[in-house]
C-alpha cells in the first residue's frame, strides 16, 4: 500500500503505453484495484480517480501542515478547483493564482480560497503572492498544476525560505529552471509528484466519501464518445464528462 | 540551536557584507558562538569551520540513511574530501565524481570512496554513475559542490526515483535547469543547502573530535597573509591555510 | 522559534517554581515573548495560552495526518473542547471519549466530532472506539488528556498498528502500564508531549485568529480571584475564567 | 517493499502458527522472498535473518541519527552483538550495557562500542549511562533487547529529552512501566519494533555483504538437530547454529 508503484521502471499505463481503458470489464490485481466504498457513486467518484489522487499526493509531498499557506498556480481549471478543496479540508490556507474575474469569484466564493493573484493583472506577482501571507514571507508551498518556464521562475521567489515548490504538470519538452544562488540561500526544495500510490488513492477517495470534495461533471455514453472530443476540441467543456462504459 | 539562522532575511555576514574577521578576537552572543571542546585544536578545525559544516549539512538535507549510496560531484576538491569524510562516518556509500588519476586514488584509496567516475573520461557520466550503484539504479542523493548547468542536469539523470540533487556551490549568475517530465515522473527533489545552523556546526565539530574527520592544512601567521594570496592566485595551494591571528 | 526550550533542564516557571505571573507587567526576553496579532482580543485568546497551544502540539506530536482519526481520551474537558476544535480545524476526524450526554451532545453537534463513545456506558471501550474508524482498526492517534492508568491500557490497545498514544496530563505518582508483547507486535508509540515551543504557539495563536477556534470564558478582575478560586472549589466553572489584571 | 507486512492482522507465521521451515525447499510468493546476492554465503548470512534484521529495523525506528548515541541493554547477547555492529555501520555511537568483564572486553575492543556500563556493579546505572554521553544528558536512544521491568524504568530515566527507547524483546505477559510525569515533561518515546519488512531486509542483507556485520556461527546438518537442542539446554552454545537442511 505504502509503495512507489507509480515509478515501475517498467510501467505499462493502460490507454497510453497499451492500448485498452474504453471498455466496461477488465481484470486487474486485486492487490491493486482501487476500493470504491458502496455508498460512493462511481460517476461523482471518477474525476477524483486520477486528478484528486494526483493534486492531493502533490499536496502531500509538499510537507505543508495544516494552518500553512499553499499557493496554487493554476487555481481556477479543472486539477486547481479540486486541488483548493482538498488543501482546505487538509487544514491549508490557500492562494490561488489563476486569471480573470469568473475564477476570482469561483475560487474566492466557492472553493474557499482566502486570496487571489491574477497573474495577467498584477504588477508584481512576486510582490502579491508574498502579501497575502500573515507576516509577508510567502507560502509555505507551491503547486505548480502547469509546469511553464515563468510561473516556475516565480514561484522559486515568492515561495517562502525552507519552502517547497511541487511541479505536477508535465508539458513535453519543458524545463524547470532557477537562480542557483536563490535555491541555496533560500534552501528551498523543488519536487516533482506523479499520481499517487495505493494509499494516496484510498484516501483521496476518503475525502471525497467524507463530501469535502464536489467536482462538478456530466455523464456521456461511451456511445456519445466523438461528440465529447468535439465539445473539448471547441473549448466548449466546463467541469468534466464521465463516460458510462456500458452505453 | 534548531532554528534556520542561517536564512535570516537581514543576516550580516562579517568579511562579506561588514567588515571584519581578521581579528584576534571579536564580541559575539554567548548562544550563537560555536563551543570548541577542549581536546579539539584550534588550527586543526579551522577547515571544518565552514567548509565541514557546509557538507555536513549538505548531506543531512540529502535525507539519504546510512547504507544508501551519495554521489558526490567535485569530491577531489577541498569540500568534497570533507564530503566524502563526513558521508563514510554517517554509514553512506560514496561514489567520487571529478577528474585525473591524482584523485581517484585519493578518492578511492584515502577516503573511502566504492567508485570514481572521471567526468571527462566518461563517454556516458549517467551510466557510468548509475552502474556503479549495488542496483544499477543510481544513487539516493547527489551532492553538487560546485553548481554548473551540466553536472545538474546529468545529476537530475542519474539520481534515483524519489532520490534528491542538493545543491551547494553558489556561481554568480548560474540557473539550476531540469527536464520538467523527468522530475515528475521519477519524483526527484531538488533542494539548495547553506551552511549550516548552531547544531550543525556542534555535530560537525563532534565528529572531528572524535577523529573521524582529517583536513590537511598548513598554517601561516596573519602577516603572511599576502604570500597566500599569491599562492593561492598561482594554484599552488593544496589543501587549505589556516591564519593565526596573533602573529 | 524550533528549539524546544520547555525542555529547558534548568526551567524556571513562573507561578509555579518562582514567584510572580498575577501581575500587570512583567519583563521578558523579546525574543521569547508570544506575539499577539492586534485584531485578537486579549481575554479571547488566553485560554489558548497555555491550553490551546498544549493540545495543538500534542496534535503535531501524534504525527496523524489530514484524513486520519485521532481519539481524544477526556474530549468533554477544557483541554478536551479545544482539542477537538484544532483537530478538526488540522483536518482530522475525532472520536471523542468521555462520559454523559451533555457532552455527547456537545461533542457531536457543537466540536464536530464524528463519534463519541461513553467509556462509563460502553460494555467494551477498545470495541467501540475501534468499531468508530472507517474500517474497524481503530484510530492513528490517541490524546490522552488525563493519564490515568485503564484509559491508557486502553489506548494501547484499540490505537491502529504503527499508531501513536500521546500522553499529556501529568497526574502525579502516575504510570503509563502497558503489554510488551502488543506494544512491540503492533509496532505502537507512546510519546510524551509538554507545552510548546515558540513556533507552535505562533501556530496556535494563528488558528485562533482564523476564527477557528472558541473557548468560551467569563472575564473576572484580579480583585475577585478568590471568589473564582471558591467557585472552582464548589465545582460551579464551566468554560474558563480569564483574570483581568488591570483592576 | 515498503508495506508494514509484518503488522499483517492475520498473519501466518511458519514454524510458530502454521507447520514447517526445517526443510530444504518451500515455495513462497516471488514478491516476498528475500534475494540473496550471488557472492554471499548461505550460512554466513543466515543470523542476519531474523536477528540482524530486527536490531537493524530497531535502530531505524529509534530515529538516531549519526553520530547520535545509541545504549543497547543487552549488548552482549546474540541480539546485543549484531545490534553493536549495525549501529556502528550506521555511524552511530554505542554505550554497551550488560554485565560480566568477558562482554565488557568483547563490546569494547571487537565491537567497536565506545563506552560499557555494567548493570550488575554499577551503583547507579542512570548516572553511569549519562555520563558515558558527551554532554552527560544520556543516549538519544536505547535498544532494550530483553524487555523487563527494571532495564526499561531506568532507559526511560537515562534517555535524553525527545529521546525514544525501542523496545524489541517479548518476554511473555511483561508489561512496559513508566513514570508520567518524567515521560511528559521529557517528551520521551516508547516505541515497540517486530522484525522488518522486505527493504529492511534487503538494506539489512546488504551491510552484510559489504562486509560490515560478523555474526561468529557453527554449521550443523538437520539430522544432528537434537543434539543442537541439547547443547542450547545446558548453555554451551556461543554465538548461533546454522541448520544444513540437506544433510
Amino acid at each position: 500500500m505504502q509503495a512507489d508503484e507509480p515509478l515501475c521502471p517498467k510501467a505499462l499505463l493502460s490507454g497510453y503505453t497499451v492500448d485498452g481503458s474504453f471498455q466496461q470489464y477488465c481484470i486487474a490485481k486485486a492487490a491493486h484495484v482501487a476500493r470504491i466504498p458502496k455508498e460512493v457513486s462511481l460517476d461523482g467518484v471518477a474525476p477524483v480517480l486520477c486528478a484528486g489522487i494526483t493534486v492531493y499526493k502533490g499536496l502531500k509531498e509538499s510537507g505543508a501542515r495544516p494552518g500553512e499557506t499553499v499557493a496554487i498556480v493554476g487555481a481556477g481549471g479543472g486539477l486547481g478547483s479540486l486541488a483548493q478543496q482538498y488543501a482546505k479540508a487538509m487544514g491549508l490556507n490557500v492562494i490561488a493564482i489563476d486569471t480573470g474575474e469568473d475564477k476570482r469569484k469561483m475560487c474566492l466564493e466557492q472553493l474557499g480560497a482566502s486570496a487571489y493573484v491574477d497573474f495577467a493583472k498584477s504588477s508584481n506577482v512576486v510582490e502579491d503572492v508574498r502579501n497575502a501571507t500573515e507576516d509577508k514571507t510567502g507560502p509555505h508551498a507551491v503547486l505548480l498544476l502547469a509546469v511553464t518556464e515563468k510561473p516556475f521562475q516565480q514561484a522559486a521567489e515568492y515561495v517562502r525560505p525552507r519552502g517547497s515548490v511541487i511541479a505536477i504538470g508535465m508539458p513535453a519538452g519543458a524545463y524547470l529552471r532557477a537562480p542557483v544562488f536563490g535555491t541555496v540561500v533560500k534552501m528551498i526544495s523543488i519536487k516533482g509528484s506523479y499520481v499517487g500510490n495505493r494509499k494516496d488513492t484510498a484516501e483521496a477517495i476518503e475525502f471525497y466519501r467524507r463530501g469535502l470534495i464536489n467536482a462538478p461533471f456530466k455523464v456521456a455514453g461511451l456511445s456519445e464518445l466523438q461528440s465529447v472530443f468535439d465539445k473539448m476540441e471547441r473549448g466548449e467543456i466546463a467541469g468534466r464528462y464521465v463516460l458510462d462504459t456500458s452505453r
